[in-house]
């Protein structure tokens, strides 16, 4: 698989970060990194994703008079790549003061932190932190005398977690939380549940835009490419089974059956079988077709899809992989028995040998395939960050009372305004409503183009069934 | 265009219905339809659509032993066709009695109608109603001796409309309305807003299922087969604009897509937009594309969408017509005008010539293509009626308070029971939940599977975005 | 279905063509016709259909200055359509003098034909005809003093057939034959085996543009329009087999899986097979699945593929019909039992019931669907019509010797010409090789560009297989 | 770009396997390779390869008995890698003894050469051979006391050309010989034109299977995994011209479509221009679209297709590739002039960049893609190496007349043959005809099934077009 961070120099000495003298040319040193050496090639990289971020860029240029995020002080943790960089100089340019740390211990990119900390930002990460490094990183942006954020930008949680954890009192002047991940946004509904969320945050992973990208689209990809970069796997003929159709499966499947393979659907959702019936595919139960399938991709966010017997009755050469948010969707603990062989064929390949030589190919141990085996489009991650940006601006300027101690969704109105900076990319043009159209359809010309009824009032009578 | 009441015998006398005595073989004669003579031929008819509802079949079997609408007094304004009747038919099996009108003066099948007097329904309609007739008929239906009616099932409000006028008395016994149509439903909605509402009213038509079917998988087929049956045009290589990427629309691109032509898309929604230009189609203004495309295509529910003036741009033989749900898409008002010349060239198909002696061909007169030109499948028809009789359950037996005075959706759990009840037609098999994954996903085994949250978190918090 | 010859004024009086006076409004009688007066509106139908035959309308006008049919008589049996009516102005324009007879009973139109008389043709055909009619139409247009044809264009061999029986010394003037039809190919083939062909004669059926045209994406796009317009049939998860992957199957498979039908394929032939399997389908016997599927298409050529047997098998409401050239692909014959009932439920739509209720849905008792049931788009008659009248053009002004009396293939060339009148069409713009190309690829820049050698040597050497 | 020889062992030591002991376990020593310590991970190679080479294992099995090669000493010159391995061992187990060299100074897999030499065949071949090793190796295999070939199996014609430079007299012991590239092909026609071609030779490249799997099937996958590996670039919406609308075209324009993208088409011939149309491409020149593409591909075999004023006007950013067989399609050598500078920013990826910033992204320095960045599939390698084995059976086995001192195709009936022996990896089940069936078509039961005159009168007969 291509390694994001490949063009990092492996010949760094083995120096922990936290033992170097930390200083880039101008003689700042509120850093810490694996090389400010590295700051030239690191900036090629940004400036090559600033490319793919036209958004971002056009952001920039808008603000350039008004400077939005003037007075903001964000303190971040995410994964620190060239994409991020870009998100970064961008708050920078609207206004923001900005200290990051690293939301994983190995997705450091070293040359762009190189890059950053030598533009003057005070970044703390590197490539292969210890679990004590992550923390402390995450410790040097947050405690630091005569600093206080007022934003923060999470994902993960781990960040915000640190915060509630260790200076509670911070919180009195932030302003509000940005968090992207899943795992983050559900820590944040659990804080509000027990009433002890004491400050506005934003769930922009659940912005319509970036769902659509982030699924449907994205898996649309990734999956052949996933497939392809492990295994070399021919797709014409091939008979797949697709357990869940919500929108990763239906990207899956869409990708699989227009390359040629015949594909099976597993739901457990009626509504979803249903469209997965019109759509083309048969609905069929996993032990109908396990034993003739040649890949089995698992995107359902369940656990215990894939499990043991299933295992034991698919043929020989079978792929197995999941492109669903939960690790345990394939029961791979079940595969760690004696009997059964494992070998590592390729990274992130393995074969799980039987006694009688059946052997499955399990890619990525059972993990996101495509994170794990194929690269995410720049064009995706700069929704992300457009998104992110967005997000910041909006509860830093809210008016007082506009937002409660709550999670809210992106307002619809900037959903679509961070879709609409995308589109210069495709060269798509707009049709604008005229005064006449927007009357009759009671919308304001700007938007936001689809009513806030139309939705909301779709599910929050809803009640109960009959027994 | 095929009519759906083509089996009707034309021969018919020309006396009105409401001149004849009518009677049927067992004496009963409370019912007013065009010949009860064409009562076999009808029941032929109810039979042969019997077979495409297997899921009011299964309803009717189920109910055999309870009997949940036992003591309902249903009174309906609906088309009354095969497929109706079926419905009322299986009303009745479950339990209630049903009084029926025709929701439109053109569509009654008059043999359905027969069948279903011969059966003892008391049913009042005739294909070719007067206006006077029309409301004749509804009064007849609520306004009788000793019954009075306990639920209402509407098809754009004109029954309710008309005991709001006549008989809001009435309203003291009705446990609730089920309503299909758009516009019904706006009434409806109007009615809330007015706090005039006085009994709870379920909206059938925005259930996930129906929206669904009669949009995206059913314009998906209707669009090509509307356009085959009027102009013959071949697909392949054509290029074609069609406005408006909503679920209309995306059915109709697809489609169009998939049979080798050219497609352009309108929008006016940055993230429908988006979605276009992911989904491959140039997303462009109507003015850069109208020269050159041989089809025009409107799905936005907007009006004036295609005005005069890309109507004079457009080339020789282009064809325009109308997918959306407003006739006001094409203003084809303006092309009354003296210089142009309409010539009639078959059923449904206009040809409006130029001085010049370019023509357009303008189909349906620009109202819905896919009502007037082609047929809606069975299939299609039985989840609405199956969602009709689930919602009258529903309304029927809800305990004391469930529902208030207001306009409420199918709840999720029911919406995903029709949709259970037509995966037998695919012989598509739903995978059921372990106790374990259940518990893990945090849903009840028997659904619903979309957690209630997941969409009204989604917008219910969206505030307005910043100035 | 739709019928072509609808427009047809069905008032006429019974008398025989034959036994009425003939007269055109300039005093000419050489034509034999139903009615003059229709003339009129015949002429609105051609002119329609000058508006989707560019290429013969651009022959027309290459042609003004040379005509390279000067001196040509053209006797010609063909269906009398608007297209052919442009077919004929067009040969005349070019410098030929035509005599028509229609190669069908049914397929006249007869306001056609009196615009074509009108005009100062001599038409000789009417709908309806007899047998004896269809014979004396036929011998009308070569039995004629002071005026003898010098080139026949046939469809179905029927005027090649009556000249060699009748008039065998005819041929010492004819310079060569135009046929059309698979029949009429076959029967030259025939001729020619025997020694017995006296002219050359060329196979328009197998030029490559008029197969893909008529087999691939004619098909592709009549099957869904045959069966919406027989059965409404929705084809979103129906499981369809299609029996043959040949051109005709190809384009019944790609169409049906766009709509979300899944699709099943037999095949006799391993390379079709696998084609079939690298496209997506699976590959099975008929037994296999004819228990389950919804729609059963037989596009083979072959006979007795659908058998009693398993039509016994097929599940309730099941729709069988053919695609194939071959009227005998589905045993038809074998459902004339006394046990079954055959019900007439619509135009070329009968249900046959089985004694225990089940009944299957049989379009146009097994004939052609396309033929019956659907309209061929008038572009794909452009490229047969556009193809006649250049092999027309080719045998008449070929010099002696180059055609000797063989059946011959249409140049490639030619067929390449063909094919690039129809390209304005869909505003397509044909890249020019430089000259420096064209000698590096070995090629003229006007064509032929698949060079001759490529398919002939693909085959020409082939010898039989080992033992 | 995945490298097919990754695993070879790479802290070899320097020493040229020419200087070194070759000697395996059993003493044998007629063989030159790098490392016979690498025999065991060769063997696990070949063993897994042989789990998707269905049809060779098939073909020993049958063989078992028969060995329809015994006595044959097949001399062969290929890519020495895990598939070539199962051949020759297939070759060996069917009765032939072997000799083997590379046809590639780079191509070679150690591990595999180490388990052939292991096995006991006498293979001539390293990674990463000089030209004078190349020539040594070729001659090692074939000058060689007390044996002399009487087949040869050959991959470009070096081999074949290095037999007739130095050993013309072998040829009176050879059988014949199976070329499978397009180079060697259009060698061996040239010696068959010059009238030298003193042996049969078998064209193996333009069997039916072989072509469509080599061009459409591979293709469609390969241009989605070469873009990928190259530069991750997102395919939604992207827009892509493609050059050449021939098989390759046509497989790389079906699957960016089906990703989203937007692709245009450019062609010469006015035929495949018109089914680009029809399935749904605008057809244009490429200076029509050149400033507007994100992807330019050309799959066209011509020459200086895009030249450096078409490079020049492209956008920023626009990446370049070619999946067709000429390396000369893009015009690479113009853009080495002083303005430009050349950047490699990946294996196999250069950015090219104009004096503005501008850069254009080139791929394999305009070689063809799909060999250089993306690998191929075993089942692709799988029906070129059956059809070879098919091919030298046949020429060894053919009785004397059979083929003369010419260049032959596959006969029909075998190239049916490797594509039923694929048809178990798919578990697809062919039809076989009746007897009254195959009566009824004049077809033998075991094919072939397409009748010979089908194609051949397709085109034998054409002459030129009239001027």
């Amino acid at each position: 698989c291509t390694d994001a961070a490949s063009y990092t120099d492996s010949s760094d000495d083995e120096t922990s970060p936290r033992d170097k003298q930390q200083k880039n040319s101008k003689g700042n040193g509120d850093f810490c990194i694996k090389n400010i050496k590295q700051a030239d090639f690191g900036r090629r990289e940004i400036e090559i994703a600033e490319q793919e971020m036209p958004a971002l860029m056009a952001l920039r240029k808008r603000a350039q008079g008004e400077k939005p995020l003037a007075g903001a002080k964000v303190v971040g943790c995410t994964h620190i790549t060239a994409q991020t960089a870009v998100l970064m100089e961008t708050l920078s340019a609207l206004g923001a003061q900005c200290r990051w740390a690293a939301c994983n211990i190995y997705s450091t990119q070293n040359e762009v932190a190189a890059a950053l900390a030598e533009g003057g930002f005070s970044v703390f990460a590197w490539k292969g932190e210890s679990e004590d490094d992550f923390w402390w990183c995450i410790d040097r942006c947050v405690n630091v005398e005569g600093w206080q954020p007022n934003m923060i930008l999470d994902d993960g949680g781990d960040l915000t977690h640190w915060i509630y954890k260790k200076y509670p009192n911070m919180f009195k002047k932030i302003k509000g939380i940005v968090e992207e991940s899943v795992t983050g946004v559900h820590r944040l509904y659990q804080l509000s549940k027990a009433g002890k969320l004491c400050v506005p945050a934003m769930n922009v992973n659940d912005s319509v835009t970036k769902q659509k990208f982030d699924n449907l689209y994205c898996c649309r990809e990734s999956i052949l490419d996933g497939l392809k970069r492990t295994t070399d796997v021919m797709f014409g003929g091939k008979q797949v089974v697709v357990c869940g159709y919500g929108e990763v499966g239906k990207g899956c499947c869409a990708a699989l059956k227009a390359m040629g393979s015949i594909v099976y659907v597993t739901e457990i959702d009626p509504i979803c079988a249903l469209q997965a019936c019109m759509d083309g595919f048969r609905l069929v139960k996993l032990n109908e077709v396990i034993r003739q399938v040649d890949i089995v991709i698992t995107c359902t966010g369940n656990k215990n899809v894939v499990v043991r017997e299933y295992l034991d009755r698919m043929k020989n050469g079978c792929i197995v992989c999941n492109m669903g948010h939960s690790n345990t969707e394939i029961d791979v603990a079940s595969l760690r028995t004696p009997e059964l062989t494992w070998e590592r064929v390729r990274s992130q390949v393995d074969h799980v040998i039987w006694p009688d030589g059946k052997r499955i190919v399990l890619l990525a141990e059972g993990r996101l395939l495509n994170l794990s085996c194929s690269t995410v489009p720049t064009f995706v991650l700069s929704i992300t960050a457009t998104t992110q940006a967005l997000a910041l601006i909006e509860l830093y300027n809210a008016p007082e009372g506009r937002y409660k101690q709550d999670v809210y969704l992106l307002p619809k109105k900037m959903d679509e305004y961070v879709a609409s900076l995308h589109l210069p990319t495709f060269d798509a043009h707009l049709t604008e409503l005229s005064d006449e159209q927007a009357k009759y359809l009671g919308l304001n010309k700007n938007g936001p183009f689809k009513p806030n009824y139309y939705r909301y009032e779709n599910t929050s009578k809803t009640t109960s069934a009959p027994a």
